[in-house]
């Protein structure tokens, strides 16, 4: 640190900003990273993470997350709690606004992921990642020869149903109105609800998760004015992302259609000097692996834009 | 598999397409890997892998590589040894020449990695990991207040000379011929010079690398006519990179200049249903990182692909 100026700030504490500054910090690159709420993100809330590769029998995502702060805070990476409201340019420099105050910088990598968007009824938060699921990819593969309920209408809810009948036996699809999806999933979909795989329920809400010895057990609906009872194995709910990308606003980092950062080939965003990765970035996969590679990738870029910067300097 | 179909061939075994395998087959796509040397691929012939997020205090390369390989295999894939000599189209379907034998598949992966080129000398074989390197970013760091020499006079060769001075208390840098660099990389290798933390050597041949108690210690060089011994604590070699893709000549995959395959946003190379991660990749970063989130990232692009695939059968 010179004058207090920070070599990179990194916004966000979860897996891709820890494999960032894994890297940056092992190649002595002052590195700080400000964390809102949960260090590790969404992995530290997860249950179980079966397809993270290097760990043959899955692993607690509490404990990854854990391990992957370890191995940044070895190399050096100071982690503080600190809420970014803005972030914006001073001259050839930027500056992070961290819980009121301003903290300098030569590069910034925003890494504060996408939220999954809540159906907001009782029984949903406690039970989360024990019967209630936001990723089929994540957490699918649990369910072999189970039923499940999902709740959604729209692409995503439609293209994850399908997908989820390779586990479930058979799938409830709770659509709160009507059916908002492309014409071939829909098509699609109509397959699966003829073998009698799927069944839609048009008109329906989701009014409560059920729960029985600490997991979910069923959903309480209301369906076309009349309340019942769905008893289930598990329940995916896919009603959009909710990117963290509010604090941007007016920043000059552009966002595509649905708040995620673009970026360049080398994770750079449209404001020089400021990088993306992991499940905030448009083209997102929102898995673990993938936002630890991007975050690999990214401090290269950062070490290359540092060693510019310096040269200029 | 329908009719000895194959859902997916993965064309080697490395950290790339392991992941990726773990991704297929947690979803029950039928996947086979082939692999002609090691599986893991680079990452197996590691000594330490200090930077794989999710280890704290690093893991043995041959561990990690026996890690994922178990977890792909505990999801279903099939690793089988075989030299892949050519994929082609046949149809809507793809061809891959496995030891002379036609194997068909929906989808392929291309994930055989790059080499870094030798020198050909007595010693660097035996003594890779222990003293020789080829990759600044991976072992940079455990020659902290050590010396080093960098064989080598291209641009990656100095860009690293330039990296691992801040790690290495001095360089010598062994240039075969003269330095064929960027005016930008030979103004700043200068200032190092000038500083005494870097010793160029022009027309110097590495002639063998010296082996004291197991581990690398110093090179044999000529020099100008004459032959002499430079004591050292570490070798990193950059004489560049051997992209594994002869195979691709003439299948319609394009390649980039230096032989890595062109891919799009998801993970696609030129030929549909071709699908390319890791280190063969065009913009591969050489982590094994990125390769494991690349693969993980192949592998929902394929299986998009493959959805589609069965839609229009």
């Amino acid at each position: 640190m010179e004058n207090n100026i920070r070599d990179v700030i990194m916004i966000g504490a979860g897996p891709s900003a820890l494999a960032a500054a894994i890297y940056t910090t092992r190649e002595d690159i002052d590195t700080v990273l400000y964390e809102k709420s949960t260090i590790g993100g969404m992995a530290a809330i997860t249950d179980k993470v079966d397809n993270y590769p290097g760990f043959p029998e899955g692993i607690e995502g509490m404990t990854l997350a854990t391990q992957l702060e370890k191995q940044a805070e070895r190399f050096g990476a100071h982690i503080d709690f600190g809420d970014v409201s803005a972030i914006r340019s001073d001259g050839r420099y930027k500056v992070a606004t961290v819980d009121g105050q301003d903290v300098k910088a030569k590069a910034v990598l925003i890494a504060t992921g996408s939220d999954y968007k809540k159906l907001g009824v009782p029984g949903e938060k406690e039970l989360y990642g024990r019967g209630v699921h936001y990723c089929a990819t994540c957490d699918g593969a649990f369910y072999r020869d189970k039923t499940l309920v999902v709740v959604g209408g729209g692409n995503s809810a439609l293209q994850e149903t399908i997908f989820l009948t390779r586990y479930a036996t058979h799938i409830d699809l709770l659509v709160r109105s009507t059916i908002k999806a492309s014409d071939v999933l829909q098509h699609e979909l109509q397959k699966y609800v003829a073998a009698g795989k799927v069944t839609v329920h048009l008109q329906t809400t989701t009014d409560e998760i059920l729960i029985t010895d600490g997991r979910a057990s069923g959903v309480r609906v209301t369906e076309k004015g009349e309340q019942h009872d769905i008893i289930t194995d598990g329940i995916f709910v896919f009603v959009g992302l909710q990117p963290n990308t509010a604090f941007l606003e007016g920043s000059g980092v552009e966002l595509d259609e649905v708040g995620l950062v673009k970026t360049d080939q080398h994770l750079m965003t449209t404001l020089d000097g400021v990088f993306a990765s992991g499940d905030v970035r448009s083209g997102a996969t929102m898995q673990i692996a993938s936002a630890v590679g991007e975050g690999a990738a990214a401090a290269l870029s950062i070490r290359e834009y540092l060693d510019e910067f310096d040269r200029n300097n």
